[in-house]
């Protein structure tokens, strides 16, 4: 206790930004490391993004030692290196109960402190936001900085090129930090991520051209001549290889770097001088993700967003079981040995969906393309369109991005690439920004399209491989974050369009897909005990409906509850709505999930009992429900819609 | 008659490419002359995409030369500018039937043809879908070549960075067509553009360069000293101002350019040339929009996409009223000029939106951001989280290229920001990927969006001065091509989620937002004619519900027919049907819009009426509903969801 004590004792001292600035650079080395050991010991016991932010210690102190926040705005892109800016501004008595629910968020929050100037979540957006704040503030007539920190990673996103692009040629006092750690979650991958470590290599080169200027600048003696050649042969031989082409010139900036992201001495000069320069400037900043915690290093994709871990062993606390990511990522390494038209695309994230064993063993037929959701799509289409089998896996939130293009270029064209969705339905800690409850409400608008949603594991598998090599056609298969386990009632192959009666009743009819199938089983047990009879149906496929099986059921029961793990408004259960509506089936309806507004971060099952979709809420509404509809007593002809 | 069909002596031969590997260069240049004018003959009849292809008419021919379609594989981007490849590959007797019901398609359609390797429509998917099909090709074995083609507008869409990023890295042959003419529909902007100019002026570079250094090559006099230096300052000078670094080498293409596209010999040359390379190749070509046409070069944002015009004046046949486009952009100038704070936002449509007026009068506010709805979104809620009011004007079709943005960046942070959606609605004459059916669907899901309709210009102007300087949050109103006209009854001024009823009656219940309310009127006048009386209501809000309007009218009719110019599935009818259940309200509903499934192209009133939506089909649907719901007197016990 006493040594904790002793090393927070700078930390212990901050209780803002203006704290920051009165500190020596001695004293600000000393309190990046107080820092490190700070986020090491909190996060490893409430997990979170690890990596990124033992990364950015440095650069954050000497972003809040040269700009005057909160008055300056810094916007972070993805926002999960926020720790150590919220650790210096305010929050650090909070901290311990990061991603909880009520407590602080794994992200810049507008709403949690004013030092957080715009929302982020999502990658690559930081640019566009930080020009439309500094041109607002140039239409206004103030006068403050705004500065965009961007990691090399969310630069492949195309969206922050569109805002390059743009912000190029603005007039407008703009700042953007390149945090290049060679990183996205997993190592770069691409054109821009080649051209990124060149640039890295450009000090290499101006010291190396010194050298041999000053070579060349001595009188040799006659023999030299052929030296001489030789060393101005080097000289530019060198230059057409290592110096890259100033793209971010080209494109407008004033470009700065690169330079030592954990010199703190250097980036404050770095940026003092940025912060006096007019227009849009880059500053290229390297810097080593997990920086200064050993398993980090060592593994920055494993510790980039991270359950709670032991800090000694780097091991995690609780190691669970398969979770669904995994079962996906097994299966489809099963199918692929079989079929060698099956490849995999992975948008920056192939340990996250699971794809790292497929990447081992099929590394010809394994495709990271980088942040770029939109561009996954459309060159799955196109391999589609070419004969081979696509599988895309994207977490829900993040396929968001790509709505136009599995819409235009997948749907429109009734290609057959297959989705796997992971981190379906909410997601818990991380947050309104990450929750997955919008893909089925977008998916099942899209014409052509099918969407699937597995209960367990057993039933991804079958689905995934049905998808694959069964269908015909855009497919979807959306499955929850973390594990499941079997229920045995869902050993039936899959069907095109069929679902199944998991238990028999007579009083309602409960549709429950994928996760929460269990959670109707659940309910209707504790009915049971109250001597409500519930037939329960797993639907398998959320688009398109079973209509027979729900015409038969609802036809029996004349009521009908359905649970989903995502937003009611155009969801799955509205869905059933339009069916009964269409077909003029006199039943009444409950619908169940989540409501329109943004859904806070937190444990899942805290979210489920807030939003009344644990199995004792559910109960009490079904109850509710029942007695509000006349129960079954009063027969079919009073249904209401 | 006689100079035509002398003119088209050589066209009339063409029945496929391989007709082209015959011809000689010479007989090249004279069949790009008769395929202006054939061009120019047709579109001047059928409206469509006549500048774009005017440029690129030699580039085809040699793109046609060159390789060897169907086998290899052209993948054009958006799509617009294959008309010339259309009449080439057997579909110029077909061709006077562009873009009419049945007809040829304005875009590439593999449905269509096997010339058409891949479906576009919407910007910057090319690369994307040629890297997947060259991938596929390899994995297959298989030996053709792919090539995409896409404009220096279509490079501003961050999608085609994303795939230039991962086509660059890969090791796999691919040929990506620069089609460089400094043009979107409007000029371009931003510092991509101004990289590709920089590009264009390599030759200029090089030439000038050999003439210094033919100089420096020759003995001076002594007194030649003092010129020597100064050449030689002039040529290191114009290197660093004139010679742009080379971009897409640092991202692993080989470049090869600019050369001009208008000069056949050439193109084919290099093409030729470009074939035989190993990995990925970009060949620059310079084009001008609207070649050959004095009025589409003059102006060739105006003959980006027209309607039928004289060919001898450039004008349009049919001038019609004030578009919806036109009345807004009328009345956000009038808006602007009371208040500094408002701004408008385009992606590279000022014309088609409608703000070209506010451009002239507000340059200072007005921001082009390129083919970049992504950023154009997020940007916007960076000004708005910095005090501006930011309107984006964006069509429907193209604005889910931002869904994600509008979600993650505007919704979920509750931002102020204003959406003008334009050609909401089917659009007719483009087809499939440009439909706005989709937008009620995905925007309604959208937590804290306020989404309205107005049924005539004056409520555009109502809603737009509303939407901007009464609400806050963030707000969308849809309106649909072309021109609307005034309904009396529509003048009370808009009040936040409140509806009007438009006309009274006791049979059923009418609600039809926007264009489709006075599809309704009519309706409901024929409904009269049978004795029905139709209740019709304008819900000017489709999200969020007027609740209190519906129950008092739904109440007094027990029926409810909603119509939209939008899909079904997930639409506003939906909507209502979840509004009812959740309410208990005991009617029947139905539901009238767009099926599941791609609506392909076609006049618009042909449409509506092929999907049953005309107001004849409407009092036929509604007549046949009346019935099976057993109309009113069975009362609402009865009623069906």
């Amino acid at each position: 206790m006493n040594r904790k004590n002793h090393a927070n004792s700078l930390l212990s001292t901050i209780t803002g930004p203006e704290d920051i600035k009165r500190l020596s650079i001695r004293e600000l080395i000393a309190l990046s490391g107080e820092i490190r050991e700070f986020l090491i010991n909190t996060v490893s016991n409430t997990g979170g993004h690890i990596a990124p932010n033992l990364g950015v210690v440095e650069l954050t102190l000497a972003l809040h030692r040269v700009y005057d926040t909160p008055r300056d705005k810094i916007i972070w892109d993805v926002g999960h290196q926020t720790y150590v800016h919220k650790i210096l501004t305010g929050r650090k008595d909070r901290f311990h109960t990061l991603r909880q629910m009520d407590g602080l968020s794994g992200f810049p929050k507008t709403e949690e402190s004013e030092y957080d100037a715009f929302n982020t979540g999502h990658s690559s957006t930081s640019i566009s936001a930080a020009l439309g704040m500094a041109r607002a503030r140039d239409l206004k007539g103030e006068n403050y900085h705004v500065a965009a920190v961007i990691g090399d990673g969310a630069l492949t996103g195309g969206m922050a090129f569109e805002a390059l692009n743009d912000a190029g040629n603005a007039r407008t006092n703009l700042l953007i930090v390149l945090n290049d750690n060679g990183m996205s979650i997993a190592p770069n991958v691409g054109g821009i991520s080649r051209y990124l470590s060149r640039l890295r290599m450009r000090p290499f080169y101006y010291k190396t051209r010194e050298s041999i200027q000053s070579l060349l600048d001595r009188k040799l003696p006659k023999s030299g001549k052929h030296v001489r050649r030789i060393l101005h042969r080097i000289k530019s031989t060198m230059k057409s290889f290592l110096m890259p082409s100033m793209f971010f010139e080209d494109l407008g900036f004033r470009y700065f770097g690169p330079i030592d992201g954990h010199n703190i001495r250097e980036m404050i000069r770095v940026l003092e001088h940025a912060r006096t320069m007019k227009g849009p400037v880059l500053v290229h900043v390297c810097t080593v993700k997990g920086k200064g915690y050993r398993y980090a290093e060592e593994k920055p994709n494993v510790f980039h967003g991270i359950a709670p871990f032991e800090i000694e062993t780097g091991e995690l606390k609780n190691n669970g079981g398969e979770s669904y990511s995994q079962v996906f990522g097994r299966k489809i390494c099963e199918l692929a040995k079989d079929d060698p038209d099956i490849v995999a695309i992975t948008a920056a994230m192939p340990d996250g969906t699971g794809l790292n064993p497929f990447r081992e063993s099929f590394s010809r037929r394994f495709y990271d393309v980088g942040i770029a959701e939109q561009h996954a799509v459309t060159f799955a289409a196109g391999l589609a369109k070419g004969g081979i089998k696509p599988v895309v896996a994207i977490y829900s939130t993040f396929l968001q991005r790509a709505y136009d293009q599995m819409l235009h270029d997948v749907a429109l064209q009734n290609l057959h690439v297959v989705f796997a969705i992971d981190r379906a339905g909410v997601v818990g800690d991380d947050g309104e920004t990450h929750q997955g409850i919008y893909d089925i409400a977008y998916i099942k608008t899209m014409p052509n399209f099918t969407l699937m949603a597995p209960a367990s594991p057993r039933e991804l598998e079958m689905m995934l491989a049905y998808a694959v090599s069964v269908h015909k056609g855009p497919i979807a298969i959306r499955y929850p974050r973390g594990t499941g386990s079997e229920i045995e009632a869902l050993k039936q192959p899959i069907t095109y369009g069929k679902g199944l009666v998991v238990r028999e009743g007579k009083d309602v009819t409960l549709v429950a897909p994928g996760n929460f199938l269990r959670m109707a089983l659940k309910t209707a047990a504790l009915l049971e005990e109250e001597g409500i009879s519930c037939e329960v149906i797993n639907p398998r496929f959320i688009k398109p409906l079973d209509k027979q099986l729900l015409r038969t059921s609802i036809g029996k029961t004349g009521r009908v509850v359905v649970m989903e793990d995502g937003i009611v408004s155009g969801g799955f259960g509205s869905s059933v709505l339009e069916f009964l509506n269409g077909e003029r089936i006199p039943a009444r309806s409950l619908l169940m999930g989540f409501p329109d507004e943004p859904i806070p971060h937190g444990d899942r099952n805290l979210l489920y009992r807030k939003y009344g979709l644990d199995p004792q809420a559910m109960r009490d509404r079904i109850r509710d429900f029942l007695k509000a509809s006349g129960k079954k007593e009063d027969g079919h002809a009073k249904g209401t819609p």
